[in-house]
């Protein structure tokens, strides 16, 4: 399952480049996300120098890590509603592949998440934007740490607007 | 003014180690934040390689400065009511400057932030957690980029359980 293409992978060349998820961004986090089901999951191993507090996981990569996963399930649902499977299926001749940008974040930490252990990081689509000129899609994600979940959140994205490739 | 020390570089040495803020991570931002009059305020300028889409930062560095300075605020905020300015004046002998932990983060994306330029982050105290057994400061915080906001959060924190600390 996890040596399939990710949806990031599929991915325009000039908006690959995003720290948390851009596979051409070398010094980035490179987060991959996929379906699973109907939920879209993505695995990442924080560095020990991820930390807030010594043992446990900074508060800002967390963010990061639901906010791409929060755009890349949201380019997953717009390509699904276009009827392919982003990373998988190869993208239709005559389109591009999805790319959304965040327009709000929001990040519950419920309990310390312990550093070390690989986080899986879930989506499910709350709102997939199929009604007619929607360009949003909400998402809920959750973060878990050895099958614990300690961090819940909700990302707004929206489809990036033309005028924001340079 | 930039000069002062920060409220970060008061944070004892077992809790200076965030990736975000703390003095101690060789790896991570280091951010620095200070009283100006009733604001806080922090300064950052992000690497070329901290990018969403070319020309624009990344919203989880966004992200994880709003969640920094609105912890460094409420550290502020709780040696301000003990009686003196956290990063300037003393620790007095029979404490330990106070350090917060984020309970939720709330981001809005409101314009694509430019890469390149300082960011400015501001942060106002809406609940300074001053009722009798409140361990909680909620700041509202902007992110700034050539004189014009880009990003607003709010940050509710809570003062860091001892157990905590390993």
């Amino acid at each position: 399952m996890r040596s399939t293409p990710a949806f990031q992978d599929a991915y325009p060349d000039d908006v690959a480049h995003c720290y948390g998820c851009g596979r051409l961004n070398e010094h980035g986090h490179r987060l991959k996300s996929r379906w699973e089901g109907e939920q879209t999951v993505a695995r990442f191993t924080p560095e020990a120098y991820h930390t807030a507090i010594p043992g446990y996981v900074y508060g800002g990569l967390i963010a990061s890590l639901i906010d791409c996963h929060g755009t890349g399930t949201a380019a997953a649902v717009a390509a699904r509603s276009a009827g392919y499977r982003l990373g998988e299926d190869p993208v239709p001749p005559d389109q591009q592949a999805p790319r959304y940008v965040t327009a709000s974040l929001h990040v519950d930490y419920l309990a310390p998440t312990p550093l070390g252990p690989e986080l899986t990081v879930r989506g499910v689509v709350e709102d997939a934007g199929e009604e007619k000129g929607s360009r949003k899609v909400v998402t809920s994600i959750t973060v878990e740490a050895e099958g614990k979940v300690t961090a819940k959140g909700r990302v707004v994205a929206v489809r990036m607007p033309e005028s924001m490739i340079r």
